[in-house]
């Protein structure tokens, strides 16, 4: 049995990363894979557990660090319970959010890059995707898409500044530059059909 | 107004820490001083609704590189939250159990004590006790009380095997001999007066 290929979705809130997600996880299924649909934080038992600890209570109940350690916990969780045994047994993964998240959100604090690095070596063996799929908007359009979806909903994770998403969003971009084997731009305007016909294209040469 | 002294209490279970955490605080504020009296894992909101998560389910709910960054989260939380607002205060803080009893525990799987030690660095900057009092029996001894006093209970932290008691035992002496400015052994057999004269005896050049 082959193993399974994980990929993942990056991009900043409003990008259409779930909406994507559904409709490559739809396109590889009709190619006869097993798909697995999975989302961070959370994708395990213990994983959507601390998932609950992170979204709830107010912006100050956590520490960057106590957050960045956090995550790093529940994806330690849902690599070992949910990610790789389905990968042993040939599936796919298809991860909305994943560790260049940590990166790019927690990375904006007191916490270097190389720490968050070091939580994920620690926590997982610095595992990572084989192909990383980052969905990119101008700033307006993010923006206005997800104040469309959210209206004026705010949980301790969505819901911050302007500034913030554009140094998420540069952050994003730096990864897809430095590691442009694994992480790859995608341009996420346009019709639904066609923004998949995209992210299909650019994971082509890991199908069997 | 002087910074207060933090204080940790170490040792395998049945050592009589939780007794003798009580009696030194009681020591301490007949001398005058405000004593906060804590406890790992929690200690501070956070930290004990992941001391909730780390202490129920099954002995495989978590694994061993997940359970370390769930210590360091909750450990994070409790110097932010609790520890460093009440020294700054004045205050003494006792801990029943802190970093050492990861350093012990966790480092017997799979982990490094220096991977500990990193998490605790990128967690709490490495904030380490003015002094560590580590409670010694014999391994007969220890064993007895823990057993008189737990009866069967076990949750997924107590209850395990005497080599793992014994390795844990090695690792807190080791503790001792590499750092002994900061880690102090002190006998804690006999009378629970005389063992809290000892305690006293060992923070003696602390007080003010």
């Amino acid at each position: 049995m082959n193993q399974g290929k994980f990929i993942t979705l990056e991009g900043g809130e409003g990008a259409g990363k779930s909406t994507q997600l559904h409709a490559l996880a739809a396109a590889l299924r009709a190619r006869g894979l097993e798909v697995v649909e999975t989302r961070e934080p959370g994708g395990s038992e213990g994983a959507e557990a601390i998932r609950a600890l992170l979204l709830t209570g107010g912006a100050d109940r956590w520490s960057a660090r106590a957050e960045a350690l956090l995550f790093a916990a529940a994806r330690a969780d849902h690599i070992e319970k949910t990610i790789r045994p389905a990968l042993s047994r040939g599936a796919w993964v298809l991860s909305d959010r994943f560790l260049d998240s940590s990166r790019a959100y927690q990375g904006q604090g007191d916490l270097s890059d190389a720490d968050i690095l070091t939580l994920h070596r620690i926590g997982s063996d610095g595992f990572l995707p084989d192909r990383t799929l980052l969905l990119t908007l101008p700033e307006e359009e993010a923006t206005g898409r997800a104040r469309a979806r959210d209206g004026d909903a705010e949980d301790r994770i969505g819901g911050r500044a302007n500034d913030f998403h554009r140094a998420v969003a540069d952050a994003f971009g730096r990864f897809a530059r430095e590691e442009s084997s694994r992480v790859q731009a995608i341009d996420a305007s346009g019709p639904a059909e066609v923004v998949t016909e995209r992210l299909l294209a650019a994971i082509e040469d890991l199908l069997p």
